[in-house]
């Protein structure tokens, strides 16, 4: 069952068996069911997920009451409210699935210990840290350049499969327009 | 001269004076003057850097030609294209000092070295990742739930002294709009 998870690792590090059975002490495998909430607004975020199968979505609620997605979590992919996390701060965010989902927990409280105890996770999570702060840097360029039906073109061309799998609405919510305009994008093509 | 930037690690791991003399030999001093550029778009981006004193931006330049920048880098900051750094790709973005700076320069051939020699630097980069990628999640609630007045208060707010530091149509660029807006909020107030 940890097997996705150690060979994710070990594309960065490499675990001796010792170490994959720490590893396997530390976190927990949680399986939930589509809509079903990790965390919500207001509530610190304790954890960080690292989905196995299904799909999470994070978003937050803005001021006209739209809900606006800011990331999905989809196989081999860690996700959690960083700043939440970091600084023990209630989240703006929710963690929700969006499919019946697989994922282990690494907790906020049993971290420290861990990297005690295999010091090269430290590594692990520096090159996870330094790829997904890259990507952010990265969006930037598509979401304040590209128009609506560009960001699109992106997205489908960079993940055909996933925009196969998630609710329309969703993946509008995600670029950042209705449903609406979505279908019309789509209905051109 | 390195004080600042071993200062700066210290906070996050404690630094034997065997290691400190190891990360003085791996890192590079650099003053750059008003305008001179670190990398420019299209050219792999090979090196971190931390400021000690001055100011850099980082920007791209849009479809219609206008510059956005994305990012500034003030004292006690790494900045650095991430993608282009990890992937060995060319950037897609400038990095420019907007005032006469001071710089350490860590070099991306350097760096595996480096965390040879001194192990705990991926614990502190680890943690400088993992609260920029923070930042960047958060950001993405101000940048598009935000009106144009209220993020220029809210960056107002939380950087009073760094907004006096650099021109306008620079802070202007950062938050999406053009300097005649800004100039009317500023008025407003």
């Amino acid at each position: 069952m940890i097997a996705p998870l150690l060979s994710h690792i070990q594309k960065y590090v490499p675990l001796t068996h010792e170490e994959q059975e720490v590893i396997a002490q530390y976190v927990q495998c949680l399986t939930v069911k589509n809509k079903q909430y990790l965390f919500t607004e207001g509530a610190p975020c304790s954890a960080q997920y690292f989905v196995i199968e299904g799909c999470l979505r994070m978003y937050f609620i803005k001021e006209n009451g739209v809900e606006q997605i800011i990331q999905f979590g989809i196989d081999n992919w860690w996700i959690s409210d960083y700043t939440s996390l970091t600084l023990n701060k209630p989240s703006q965010f929710y963690l929700q699935a969006v499919q019946p989902s697989k994922l282990f927990v690494l907790k906020k409280d049993k971290q420290e210990a861990l990297f005690e105890h295999v010091p090269k996770l430290e590594s692990y999570f520096r090159r996870i840290y330094q790829r997904a702060y890259a990507a952010a840097q990265t969006r930037q360029i598509y979401f304040s350049d590209l128009s609506g039906e560009e960001k699109y073109h992106h997205f489908a061309t960079r993940f055909p499969d996933f925009i196969q799998r998630i609710p329309q609405y969703m993946l509008a919510s995600y670029l950042g327009f209705t449903p609406e305009f979505l279908s019309k994008i789509r209905a051109k093509k």
